[in-house]
Order: structure tokens, then C-alpha cells, then sequence
């Protein structure tokens, strides 16, 4: 997939399963590709693939004018660029982080000379580069439109604002309803596995039913915590605090612990103890703020 | 849309939002439908679209071989129907329970003379009748053979089983999905919130993506719940370990409550304690066994 015309170069800094996934995208996209990673041996198949390994980080750095960062945690990205000159250079920072850690590293990369962009790759490895995968970014726009067409490579690019912390917080919002859906997942099939319903059998139903919900409940709970306006003469909070005894007992009485619900249940309680029994469940997003 | 042969009638005990649903369904397609609520004058709307009131419990299970009950609980089904005669005739309890409840009101029943199904409305009162409302029924196999045509005016009929508990715990676990799916989408909406970030203009990606997640997730878990392979290379325990601190944290940050959250960290955390590491997140549902 190699481009006829020259692409502009990139070094990619930490080559773990995602790193590794991001700079075979670029090599694929025609881009020379310098990497460096903590421990030199996982540049051994990328170098096969035609990229160039770099000694330093320094002299990965050195190398391009868009540097891509994908480490374990914000606290290696800092740490392995202290004393590194980034003078010109485009940081994009792919590692996961809080919004907070993004915006002191912001600070500090522009400190350093640098432009910084914040990335949220909405992908495991193997999707990178394929139709399903997008990456968030946030932070200096006019660095983001000079190489947007380069981290086009891999994936869809989705621009959500100058705050360097905007792409962290979009990206942990999305995860954190991914992970509620996993929630939800695991405890019905924890369920039905104490009847002898395989995963397999259940597996259908489940996905249709949840899948049906969340076309509803989505846009339904939006209106709703947009407008304040949470009555409902669908499904009360009063309605499901009253049938979610049965969900817990149910959990207890088939040897399922009830640990992932129990505070659902309290702040349904809580909810209803505050006196917002009418209202619909989108009331619950107004009572998480603390 | 009344059927031009005679209908079997049928008796509607509970008149709360969902029982009108039900008996308003049966008058519809065609069924002579007798109506009972404890508190006479719900009966009115439906008296209007020509049910047949009943004085009392008695009477209206008089009335017809078949008798739908829809309580606020199955506490209310036991007392309602404790000194009632049975004989002959099958009770359709489509009350919200455990399954424990629901096989202890067929033993009732089955020594009042009656025929016991138990079900699990898959639907809100507004969705009675239309195409995407279901109801699981299980116990009295014989019974729901002889009643699925009148059932199926209510919406599509779902067999789970004979044990009578079986419906209430496929609705409990359907349910479970869809409460956690909703902690998700609850709790990221009250994320984005605090940067100022409509529900609205979240909705979109937080529906595709999600949606995405649950295509992708119901099918991976399912397979490896019921081959015990819960060893993966995409995103193992360790890796979601490492990085739900980032959640809480931002959570914490931004002024959103982590209650809902915190004990799936706390998960996490022990499926690592205990060498779960490289497994995927498949392993929860093992760990949720007591
Ligand atoms: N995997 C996914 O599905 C996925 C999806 C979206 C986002 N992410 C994010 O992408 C980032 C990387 O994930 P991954 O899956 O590639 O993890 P990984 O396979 O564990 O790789 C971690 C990388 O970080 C490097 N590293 C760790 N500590 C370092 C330090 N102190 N100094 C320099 N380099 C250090 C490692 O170098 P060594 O090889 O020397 O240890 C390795 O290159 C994480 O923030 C992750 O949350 C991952
Ligand atoms: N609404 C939904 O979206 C939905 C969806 C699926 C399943 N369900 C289940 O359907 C059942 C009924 O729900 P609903 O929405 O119809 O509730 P509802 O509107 O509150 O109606 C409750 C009904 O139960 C009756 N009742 C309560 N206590 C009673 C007692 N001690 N003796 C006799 N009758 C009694 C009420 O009679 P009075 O009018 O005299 O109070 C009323 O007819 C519940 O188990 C619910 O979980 C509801």
C-alpha cells in the first residue's frame, strides 16, 4: 500500500502491542518510520518491515518533525522526554491517561519547545488501520491540521477541541460506557451459567436485547439530562428501585455475587429517598455529580 | 382488528400500567377479556373499549379458563389468590419476580388446581403488541401450547422452559444487561457534562461506539465463558487493571461520583491478586461465582 509520492517521515517512540500496531499503519501508508523502544529487541520485526531503529530517543526524536508517544502510563512519557530537545517538533501522545496528566504534559512539551496534540485511540491493536478504528485528538489545532492526512494512517482522525485534556476525557467517557456494558454482560452471563444456559445459548438474546435498549436509552437519557426535564411515564425510579430487591436476591440465591450492583441499588434508594420516585432513570446522571 | 371466529376468553387481574397494556392487547385481537383491580376504577378505560368488569377475584377467574396476573409483586399474587378457586384453570403470572418466588406460587397454584406459567414481560407498557415487545413464558408446557395463540396478541412468545423460575431469571439477566449499560452511558454522561459537553452531541459517538463494543464483547465472552479459554491477546486483565486507575482518577478529578465503578476496580484488582493477568476480562464472570 506504499504511496507514490514521498510521505513525511515520523518516529514512533514505544513499540509495545499498540506502538507496534501504529507504526506497521505508517509503514503501510508509505511514511518513513524511525522507532525506539525502552527495550531495543521489539524494533526487530518493524525494522524487517522496512523501518529504521533509532540508539536514542534523542535521536528519535531528531529524526521527523511529528513524534508519536505510546507508553504504558503519562508518567514514562514524562520522564523519557525530561531532558530531550523537541524544539519544532509535533509531540502526539497516544498513551492513556487522566485529562489532567494531558494538560501538564501539554505545558511541558510547549516548554520544551514542542507543539502537542492529545490522542484517545478508540481501537485495540489489530483494528488499527482498519474502517472501525478512530483516534480522538485534542490540543494544537494547527499541528493537527498540518499532519492530520499522516495519522490519517491509522484510523479515522476526530478533532475535539484545543483543551490538551479534551481527547482523555472523550476517550474515558466512551470507555466507561463500554466497561458499563461489560459490567451488565458479565453479571447476566455469571446468571444464567448457575441454570446450566450456556454463554453460547444466551449470547443471542442478550446481545438483542441490550442492543435494542441502548438505541433507546441513549438518546432517551440525553434529551432528558439536556433539558432537566426528568418525568417519565415509561419506567420510573420508583418502578426500578422497587423491582431491583428482586435483582439482588436473585444474585444471592443463584450464588452470583452481587458486588458490581449493590451501588446501583443505593443510589436507586438514594433517588427515590431524595424524592425523585417519577422521575426517569436519567435523573441518575444529575445525582453522580458530587 | 377484532377476529371474525369467537376468541377464547381470558381474565386480566391488575390494572396498573402494564396489566391495562395487557388487557387492552387481548380486547384488540378479538378476546373477550374480563378485568379486576383492586381499586375499582382503573377498570373504567378498559370497560370502554368493551371488557367486562368483574366484583370480584373470584368472579373474574369464573369468568375464564385462562387468567393473566400483573401485580406489583408476587407477594400480591399469593395473598390476592390465597382463598380462590383454581380448579382448571391456568394462571399466567407476568408479575416481576425471582425465580425462587415463581416456583413457589406454581406449587401454590398446581394445589389450588391451576396450570402454572410463569413470564417475563421484555417490553414497557407502551411497546404491548408491537413487534419489538416479547414475553419468555416457562412452566406448564401443556398450558402454553393450548394458550400461545391467545398469548401472542401480547407481543412474540418466548418458551424458556418447564422449571417455572427459568422466565424470571432469563428477564433478570436480560435486565442486568441493560442496567449495566445504563451505569455506563449514565456514568459518561456525567463526565462530559462537567466540560460543558451536551448529552446530545455525545449521544452519537457514545451509541456507535458502545454498540460496537457490546457486537464485539457478547460473542468473545460467550466463547470463552463456556470454553474456559480466557487467555487473549487484545486486552488482558493486567492492561484493564492498570489503566481503570486513569477512570477513577478522572472521575474523581471532575467532580463525578466513582460509587457505581469502584467495585469493578476493586475486581480488577483481585483478578490480578489472584494470577489472572494475562486472561482476558472473560475471567469476571468466573470470579463473580460466590
Ligand atoms: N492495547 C490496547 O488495546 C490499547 C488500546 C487503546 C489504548 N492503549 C494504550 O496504549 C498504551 C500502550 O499500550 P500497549 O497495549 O502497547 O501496552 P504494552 O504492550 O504493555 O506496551 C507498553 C510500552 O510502554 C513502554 N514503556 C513502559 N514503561 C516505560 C518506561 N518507563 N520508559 C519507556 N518506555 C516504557 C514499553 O517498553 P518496553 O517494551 O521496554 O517494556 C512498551 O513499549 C497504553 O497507554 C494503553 O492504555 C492500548
Ligand atoms: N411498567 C413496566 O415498564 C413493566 C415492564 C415489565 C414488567 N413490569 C412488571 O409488571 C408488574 C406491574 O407493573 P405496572 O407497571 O403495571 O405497575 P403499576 O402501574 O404500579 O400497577 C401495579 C398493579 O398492582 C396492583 N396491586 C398492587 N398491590 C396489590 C395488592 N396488594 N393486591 C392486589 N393488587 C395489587 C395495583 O392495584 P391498585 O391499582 O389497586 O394499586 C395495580 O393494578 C410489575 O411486576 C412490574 O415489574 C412492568
Amino acid at each position: 500500500m506504499s504511496k507514490p509520492f514521498p510521505a513525511s517521515p515520523v518516529s514512533v517512540l514505544g513499540l509495545g502491542m499498540m506502538g507496534s500496531a501504529l507504526a506497521a499503519a505508517l509503514l503501510d501508508a508509505g511514511h518513513p518510520v524511525t522507532v525506539w523502544n525502552r527495550s531495543a529487541a521489539k524494533t526487530g520485526p518493524l525494522v524487517a518491515q522496512g523501518a529504521t531503529p533509532a540508539e536514542t530517543v534523542t535521536d528519535a526524536v531528531a529524526a521527523s518533525p511529528l513524534v508519536i508517544v505510546c507508553f504504558t502510563t503519562n508518567d514514562n512519557v514524562g520522564e523519557t522526554l525530561a531532558a530531550v530537545d523537541l524544539t519544532g517538533k509535533t509531540l502526539v501522545n497516544l498513551t492513556n491517561g487522566t485529562p489532567a496528566q494531558a494538560r501538564a504534559l501539554a505545558l511541558r512539551a510547549r516548554k520544551q519547545g514542542a507543539s502537542y496534540l492529545d490522542g484517545g485511540i478508540m481501537a485495540v491493536p489489530q483494528m488499527i488501520a482498519t474502517p472501525g478504528a478512530y483516534v480522538l485528538y485534542s490540543g494544537d489545532e494547527q499541528a493537527y491540521e498540518t499532519h492530520r492526512p499522516t495519522l490519517a494512517a491509522l484510523g479515522g482522525t476526530q478533532w475535539v477541541g484545543t483543551d490538551p485534556g479534551r481527547a482523555a476525557l472523550h476517550d474515558i467517557a466512551l470507555l466507561t460506557g463500554m466497561y458499563g456494558m461489560f459490567i451488565g454482560v458479565a453479571q447476566a452471563f455469571a446468571l444464567v451459567r448457575t441454570e446450566n444456559i450456556t454463554a453460547a445459548e444466551f449470547a443471542e438474546p442478550l446481545h438483542a436485547w441490550v442492543s435494542a435498549m441502548l438505541g433507546g436509552v441513549v438518546p432517551g437519557v440525553a434529551a432528558a439530562v439536556d433539558s432537566g426535564q426528568h418525568l417519565t411515564d415509561v419506567s420510573s425510579l420508583g418502578i426500578n428501585q422497587a423491582a431491583f430487591s428482586n435483582f439482588i436476591e436473585t444474585y444471592d440465591d443463584q450464588g452470583v455475587s452481587p458486588e458490581l450492583f449493590v451501588p446501583f441499588q443505593k443510589l436507586l434508594d438514594r433517588s427515590v429517598a431524595e424524592g425523585h420516585a417519577a422521575d426517569g432513570l436519567s435523573r441518575l446522571v444529575d445525582l453522580l455529580k458530587k
